[in-house]
């Protein structure tokens, strides 16, 4: 019998680029087993998607609701014990609500809820009941992340006295752009997004972020933000000035016009003794700043990382993670070569790389031994 | 029934990376199932780690022959169609050669052999048979790589007209500086490293690298390697010459004792038009260089690139792959709070951090309402 | 008789780096001649320094007001045209006031006035005058940012609607620490530098640069700065909201506490159509990115440049102006040989290495015309 | 009287980049003064330049013998005491040698002559003479080159065991490509240019860094040349392997049809302790690697510098070389105003810019004071 922990999932199906990394992740650490769910609200849709998964269909319920009367007859033992809860966000307040009353552990996609109140009663609901709840503020698990917390915490910078974190992306330019355009998407409508676009969906990770690494809470905030149009309702752009206490300050920066910028969540944290930066679109460089000392770069899985961070490394140093994706991508090419769909020749290595690549071998040596010479391969 | 193609193992079980590795990827598209397969020689060793992946313990074998003999036994639909060969590389031959002779597909990791008589055998073999075979040159499934192969078929830079290809890693350098320590490996012992040290494990991948992205064949080489002491029978080092052709030339670079290099894959090439560069540790950045324009770095997810390399990119850009990795760990810290195991505060952010986020959104939003003024959160 | 523009200089002398700057900063166009000035309040430091520069000894004067006096006695065809004000921030003013109402040009250092009320001051005396006033905020003088504001006025990134300029130094935090320290240095004495540290020196820069490059002036600011300590009065770090209009919006961010930083000045401004950023560090380096292009990084003296870049560009692509650093130090080591001075046999490269450079390429060719083989040098 | 070094010129004149290059090393350290010399073989050119930088009529001469004639009839006290030679290569063996046989010191543009044979002649008479002769092998001038050089000789990266110098350009790569074109330009004449392009003009400057940097002699070379075309007689291209000692080796890569690249000159040495890698086109960042610790990144100006490369340091860390060329645009800005030529408002920073700067500190400060209300300015 498996030790896996068993796992549902609501949402996440379709084309969900959420769905794909909440599945992969879970799949990392050999922790978990994907049981069943409800991917789509489509009978259709949920069912086809459960096959692709190779899910047993009996555990693929029609709606949310069906899902919690059916795994509650499920003895214990067999019943999914651990929901990813990856619908659109004013759906996951009802979802985790329900989930926690009835025992279930949680692990929800941000932001939270829609609103404070609704946080307010899902902490409470969460106070009462014996389950674990994780909200997935992603960035928080990179490792040079973990090590910076770590290191903050042990003193090594001395005080933090200053707190800088941007996140700037573009996406949303091109869409503002168009008068048109801008009054059809959910991020920008009220009804469906809550109070802000910006603040809500990155603003929020910037902040979270500040307070993961220091382990300071942030005691008050002055916003200045921008909708950029008249006509737009919800912030697309913001400065808020941060203050942890009288003497200690900061700075959230978060913006979707940042015409061009992808995902730019960067770091800058600076106390008596030293300071930090790092960059989410680098994430394996941990820059380390002192007053006199040259600058350091830390990266993933060494042995001066701490315990955090060494345990959420599964590569040797310098492997990015990239390389999972990549052997991921010629897992993926020789699927289709087995199944016999198109591919493109460069989708995997052949058997006749694999002997040209034994040949080099060889006659490098051969070369080598007879002084230096040319051979043919 | 899934449509998942079933997936035997050989090998990489325990704390082996390259067994994490090969797992990982092929759960990245849905289109894999691990049924089982012998991961471990030891046979209680063997169990308990199919045991951790929740497989069914009669699928596990206590040896490759009976693998071999009992999966045949099975109805073609239930049996294992792909193996994974994931074994010290003196055992890919003879595994490799039965698969391919009993029908089995193969994806089997570098070397292919280790000699160039096995691999012929092996090419042999393959061409009588059915099957789909891959051998793992793991980096070319980057979608940079796939995208630079793709834009120079293209002609984007002409005529290919100088190669240069550096892989350097400083691993060896503390065990070698070490004269008992240095007999002890391997990687160093001639016995079961077969005839190179560095050309063998990775100059052998940055040969290929350079056959796969020019789309040309290296006709002959000259090496120059260094065992750096007497006493050392296997290069540590080497310098390769490459022609591809009389006025096509290049150079393979490789080391084990480039001390302090992590992963150091790194590929130059030069046409009549333009000219590409690309790191491994950075895998997300193409840079594209022409006489007279400014230069361009390409990243993965944008709709500039090509079918292949977008096929290949599972996120949108500015999200490093990094990113599934944070996921994980974020999962695998529910996954210890969940079993009641030891965890550290920050290994996965609690409905406190998701109520403090919407409190940070609400007063943003309102301190802005109100003229940009100090509120308390 | 030389057509170099006649330069005087006030300050500057001994060990002064704003000095050095200047005095390279004139000759690198072959425009200026250094004629005279008051380089130090000490006469005999102001002399030997006068002889060090090689200057004549009857343009050396003994204090401001000589050097007004004695140098409108000459006939204006040897006067001084110009003057460089390099003394201590209070002197700007009145050294400024008298040169203009003596019908010098001037280029004076920043910051231009201690208080705003004698900059105005100064402003009048200009437009009464006839003279060219330059304030020497450095960084516009860099290539790339030249190129910057050309491509911004050209329309090329639409209309601007972010500005995002940061300097951050960490200077100051090593002698914050220290309360007694702390209450020595000028930086932080109000009578001294008057109402601000942080702004006043470099906010300052962070402002001018926002301006220069966008065309746009700021209409309002709110600042929220830090003193860091009780004891301390003047800010040495802040945060300042900017409003170019009501919605175009910015910020600037400055310190002088962010530990470990150099010289942080760092630029990021975003439009409906593009986006650019540039960092100080590396100033050769200028990145414009786009919603759907790659990212191009542009540089110095390429063909693709306006005229204005190219024309304050004296290298061809890819020399570092440090380049002038590297030959002037080369050109140093070679005047202390000839000067008997001691020096390390690093300091310029003897006969001996041309010798072998003249070795290597003849045994180079000669190899490479025997087929490739190994010989002596 | 001046302290200064009486220095001439051959060559440089019209729009040479290298006269500038020269002219403003020389100035940097108040070392030096221009007396005179001839810039140009035609006599309009050669005294219209020499006017041009201010220089006496009298020490202009119309050839070289006569320079060396005349200069000997004047007073030791009075007469040029150092020549820099920045004439076509040919030129430099006899004008090094009259040079050296007339007592004169000698600052050489590299390549020293055209032959090796040439060169030992000019080396037999250096020992017969008293003069001090420097090649400028100008990147040996970087403050971190010297800072690499000094760390390695102290040992801290052990006994060197790895070279591997890069020189990559592009420049030639367009002039290749047309059949006519290459057959007019003097880099690629065999008459002009001598025995070699690619290894004579850069391949040698990474070879003296080599030997520059670790303090060992290269001992043989096996050289891989490319000419990419038939018709094209000189090396455009070119992979030379390098030995130390037996078991020190290094590779030499040099190009000039590397498309793209700009002026690539790369620097890594590894040895038993740690390893260097260092880039000219950042030349202010050295990264020094160990086994087991983070990657630390030396910069200029810090105390934790050695006094070599402290010396050669202008600057506080932070600031670029580039500050001294910002600065000189501004200067040249001014010239232009003053001259009443034609410039660009952006080229230097007037009043205006002073007066809203010191508005902007007062207002930042005033916002502050007031509990951070927005002003306007």
């Amino acid at each position: 019998m498996s030790e896996k922990i068993k796992l549902g999932i609501l949402g996440g199906g379709g084309d969900s680029l959420i769905g794909v990394l909440h599945r992969v992740a879970s799949s990392m650490y050999d922790k978990y087993e994907i049981i069943g769910g409800v991917f789509n609200p489509n009978w259709e849709d949920n069912l086809s998607f459960a096959q692709k998964l190779g899910l047993s269909e009996n555990r693929i319920y029609i709606d949310f609701d069906t899902f919690i009367e059916e795994e509650l007859k499920l003895p214990e033992s067999e019943r999914i014990e651990v929901v990813s809860v990856l619908t659109p966000n004013f759906l996951h307040f009802p979802m985790a609500k329900k989930l926690i009353e009835n025992g279930f552990h949680v692990i929800c996609e941000k932001p939270l809820t829609t609103t404070l109140a609704e946080a307010k009663i899902l902490e409470n609901a969460l106070e009462k009941s014996n389950t674990i709840f994780a909200v997935t503020y992603t960035y928080t698990g990179y490792p040079m992340i973990r090590q910076m917390r770590e290191m903050i915490q042990s003193g090594i910078i001395g005080e933090v006295h200053k707190v800088d974190v941007q996140y700037y992306q573009g996406w949303i330019n091109p869409i503002l752009l168009d008068k048109e355009l801008r009054k059809t998407i959910w991020r920008l409508d009220p009804k469906k997004a809550g109070i802000s676009s910006c603040v809500g969906d990155i603003g929020t990770h910037a902040f979270n972020m500040a307070e993961y690494l220091t382990g300071l809470e942030v005691k008050s905030v002055l916003a200045d933000l921008n909708t950029r149009y008249e006509d737009n309702q919800l912030d697309v752009d913001g400065t808020i000035l941060v203050r942890f206490s009288e003497y200690v300050k900061g700075v959230i920066r978060s913006s979707q016009i940042a015409t061009g910028e992808e995902n730019g969540l960067e770091v800058k944290i600076y106390g008596t003794k030293g300071g930090f930066n790092w960059k989410q679109e680098n994430p394996n460089y941990l820059y380390y700043l002192t007053d006199d000392k040259p600058l350091q770069v830390l990266k993933p899985g060494h042995a001066y990382n701490g315990e955090v961070s060494l345990d959420g490394t599964k590569l040797p140093p310098g492997h990015p993670e990239g390389i999972f994706d990549s052997m991921g991508n010629i897992y993926y090419g020789v699927a289709k070569a087995i199944r016999k769909q198109a591919y493109d020749s460069g989708e995997y290595p052949t058997m006749n790389d694999g002997v040209r690549g034994m040949k080099f071998i060889e006659k490098c040596v051969e070369s080598h031994k007879s002084g230096n010479v040319w051979l043919d391969i």
